[in-house]
């Protein structure tokens, strides 16, 4: 399909609103999240008429220890039937499948027998062919699908291209997404790629999506920059809560959004009623110079989440210990 | 001048960036920043290689009491020379001279036994002529002199225009700024008004500045929203100190800039050992909810201020009474 425009008043009935909350906000707390919280968020995606609620990951058993992370880590059918029931709403509920990660043998059941609409598939630019094959292991299961190309500030524009290509002749994949895990793209490299993306998009009828990280600051203003040009399918949580700088918020997202079956009412509840308990518990992520600092360098942010548990201030020194170990 | 363009690897000479944290923190602090404090922040922004630093307003004494706010309210030429002694630096000195609320003819002296370089007359859309008799006035004893729109986002294009057109007419008036008081533009209309504004800048050769709020964590991509678009004054502060959810943070502005002039380490240096001391003394800026439901409804941002202050986290309840109140 081609790409959609609109304007500020306007809205685009073809834009939808992914909530990452307990997917990435996951990578915060090892995803022990209580079903409290869980079966809170899901009402107020509900009630905010978002349109897809990610739950987590299905993380391989075999590669992860079930004791060492909360259960979205890896989203049993039975945990996720347990916060939504028959799920007989018009949200529809994702989780995320990584590369080399995930048992899709075991793990993925048939679509007939299981709550979950989106499996999104998590890859870096050089294991396409093998995200391909999952996707197209989902959409035989009965999934919609999305293949989700993280750091993609790390890779070339030929790469990408050809990344495209393939993923834009599997007809297994419905979406693409772009992901600036990094957080270090500014709207003017969005445009670019929002561009390339729904280019594909528009050739093999295939959804495009954004995700975007914080460490500028620039996750909100990146997220509608994408839209501008095209890019529907739109990733937010609540408080921004995601790993180290965390994501668009989910409150900035719909204060913006003009579609009128999107409430914002509902995501200022939450937020502080749930959301804020998370902070006073201790939990940090968001928006701090340690994470602009890796986001200018365009490097994985674990020295910076390392840096901020430390509350290691000293922003100058952390500077140029980085430019020693990544530049 | 014919509005200049960059891409992200290049730099555009033409680009001048000032430093407001004074001016616009002072809001925060009523002024109260000690000598010790502004002497560092000067030597930080001398070695930044930033352009200009704004030390506050030239308030009224007739208007203003003295008491009750810092001497930066009132930037006498004595306060400024402590600081500066003659101002053997490449750095050049801003005070800004609110329409309404400053005595020109006592307190602007000739340009000849002054420090400063700059007045910035700041003024609404609906007192233009007003800010072109400052500017005048200003420009007539030596200065270079800006007028700054104030809360352009609740002014009619009609009257943008218009009070362009008289502004470009004015030989006194060497600069015009966008400046979003409300925090509530996306980078949408900041490229419209860009537009706008350059078309005047290049019509009468002025110089077309970009002053952003964060409500909407908006500040730095609009600031850079601007400059893609051909604006080439900057402001911003460090740590983003200003006005409720402050402004454009220097630090971002600088890791952003690609003129080898500018230098991010002094910046780095200056928040870690200075600003960080303001936060851990009590002093609150910075982007928080209130302020983004302000930003959406595009109001002053007095009642987040007053909301955040109050440690008032109902934000649902604040939106609806938002929305009493100011819709």
């Amino acid at each position: 399909m081609a790409p959609q425009m609109g304007t500020l008043l306007s809205y685009r009935p073809d834009i939808k609103v992914l909530d990452a909350t307990v997917r990435d906000g996951g990578l915060v707390n090892s995803f022990y999240f209580t079903d409290e919280f869980v079966k809170k968020l899901y009402l107020a995606n509900v009630k905010a008429g978002v349109d897809y609620m990610e739950f987590g990951y299905k993380a391989s058993k075999e590669l992860f220890d079930v004791d060492k992370f909360g259960k979205w880590k890896f989203c049993d059918e039975d945990s996720i039937r347990s916060i939504v029931g028959e799920n007989n709403t018009k949200l529809k509920i994702s989780v995320m499948a990584d590369v080399g990660r995930t048992d899709l043998e075991t793990d993925i059941i048939d679509k007939k027998d299981s709550v979950i609409d989106l499996v999104r598939v998590a890859t870096y630019i050089n294991t396409i062919p093998a995200a391909i094959d999952m996707a197209e292991y989902c959409k035989a299961k009965g999934y919609e699908t999305s293949v989700n190309i993280m750091a993609v500030s790390t890779a070339s524009d030929k790469d990408i291209r050809q990344a495209l290509e393939l993923l834009g002749q599997s007809a297994a994949v419905d979406m693409i997404y772009i992901v600036d895990s990094y957080g270090s793209m500014y709207p003017e490299q969005i445009r670019e790629l929002a561009e390339m993306y729904t280019e594909t998009g528009a050739k093999y009828n295939k959804v495009i999506g954004m995700h975007a990280h914080n460490n500028q600051q620039m996750a909100f203003a990146n997220t509608i920059e994408a839209t501008t040009h095209g890019v529907s399918m739109l990733d937010a949580t609540m408080l921004g809560m995601g790993r180290g700088a965390g994501n668009c918020s989910m409150e900035q997202l719909l204060g913006f959004l003009k579609n009128p079956k999107y409430k914002l009412a509902p995501v200022l509840k939450f937020v502080q009623d749930e959301m804020l308990k998370l902070k006073a518990e201790g939990l940090v992520w968001g928006y701090d110079i340690p994470y602009l600092l890796t986001g200018i360098l365009n490097v994985h942010p674990r020295s910076a989440i390392d840096c901020v548990k430390k509350n290691n201030t000293d922003y100058l020194g952390f500077y140029q210990e980085l430019w020693d170990k990544e530049c």
